[in-house]
């Protein structure tokens, strides 16, 4: 069954590390003792050793011992023989070019749907939909291809931002280049505001969190979907 | 003789397209009739033809007839032909995309090689850069490459916006970005804000407009480069 936490970001403003998510986390990965770390998104450029420590520690207060998907010399099989997995945010485009580089992204999407738990944050997010095509991030290195994990059957919008009243800014808002995204894809697309997350449970998906989560779909004006909102049959 | 003006936005909070530029392309197109206009980054999704007439409505008011890209039989050989070129702003990946599609992008950096006048405003002045990956844009369509124009021997980005004092938002800031493309990339980025523009004349780039530009170069701390500075060494 499949069992994800698709987070809109790993740390709250003012907050600690994925300190908001805890109660959620010591539910999600209850009787897990090892945890792999995919560090491949390196916000800030740090080392993947770096990310990894950073994670440790704090998966360290809920028992749970991390290992770096890069110490691994086999990474698909660490993916597939993995308890849990957690994908931390950063650069999507770098994300998924060391995932595809490390022919780790198949092994990942199979570990997934045989009911590996797993938790992103951020871009470890944007990766469980259906293509990156919605990320916010730089193109900073050239993916093989756009197609991600497919986890979730739409795409997300991590951070989404509403448009800033009395911005003087030109460029585009977030919901203008999401709508540019429908002039060439059909996908749905959810813009999840930071502190709220998806909680997948087999063919189940639940918005959770406090806040609204901002809907796009294809043809159609955008909507509010209320916490605790059910989106089992978008597609 | 090269002769381009590269502009981080097409229009200034509450003024008209392209007014604040009207003096400066008076001069740069002097003598030109006729420009060809590149309408493939299709702002908001709007048709090729819709924004083709908005670019020729303003040109008019310089004597100067528009046709779009899009209506020659041959784009290479349009290009090739053309007086003058303006490739207008949108979506970089959907521009690139279409400029490698139609056989438009070596054309292109020849015409403006050539001294074929040149006109680009954001994600038509991204292209000028070595590569688009300094864009803020949303991956929306995956182009065979991110390579560009190179008609200056740097990366850009357009609409550079500075961190925002007391934001709450945790998504990285454009500095953030940068600074995370320079992990794997050696090339300077020039963070152009709304209301200036480079123009390049020869082998002389000089930073135009009221305000000052912010250089990244490859590990070193940011500089913030005065209004009128000669960029001409930069590389």
């Amino acid at each position: 069954m499949k069992k994800l936490i698709i987070a809109s970001t790993s740390t709250l403003h003012g907050g600690a590390y994925l300190d908001y998510l805890t109660p959620t986390l010591a539910e999600h990965f209850s009787g897990c003792r090892n945890l792999v770390f995919v560090p491949f998104a390196r916000p800030g450029g740090m080392s993947h050793d770096e990310y990894t420590g950073r994670a440790a520690a704090y998966f360290a207060k809920l028992g749970i011992a991390v290992k770096g998907l890069h110490e691994f010399t086999d990474p698909a099989a660490a993916l597939t023989d993995a308890e849990a997995v957690f994908t931390g945010g950063g650069n999507t485009f770098l994300l998924v070019s060391q995932l595809y580089k490390t022919g780790s992204m198949v092994p990942l999407a199979d570990a997934i749907n045989n009911g590996t738990s797993y938790l992103g944050s951020s871009a470890g997010s944007n990766i469980c939909g259906l293509t990156m095509q919605t990320t916010n991030d730089m193109p900073i290195v050239y993916p093989p291809s756009f197609k991600t994990l497919g986890a979730i059957p739409f795409n997300l919008n991590p951070h989404y931002l509403d448009p800033q009243p009395g911005s003087t800014h030109m460029g585009e808002t977030r919901e203008t280049r999401i709508k540019e995204f429908h002039q060439f894809n059909t996908q749905p697309v959810l813009g999840l505001r930071e502190g709220s997350w998806l909680e997948v449970k087999g063919s189940t998906i639940t918005l959770k969190g406090d806040l609204p989560a901002r809907l796009f779909q294809h043809g159609q004006e955008p909507v509010e979907l209320d916490a605790g909102s059910d989106l089992s049959t978008l597609r």
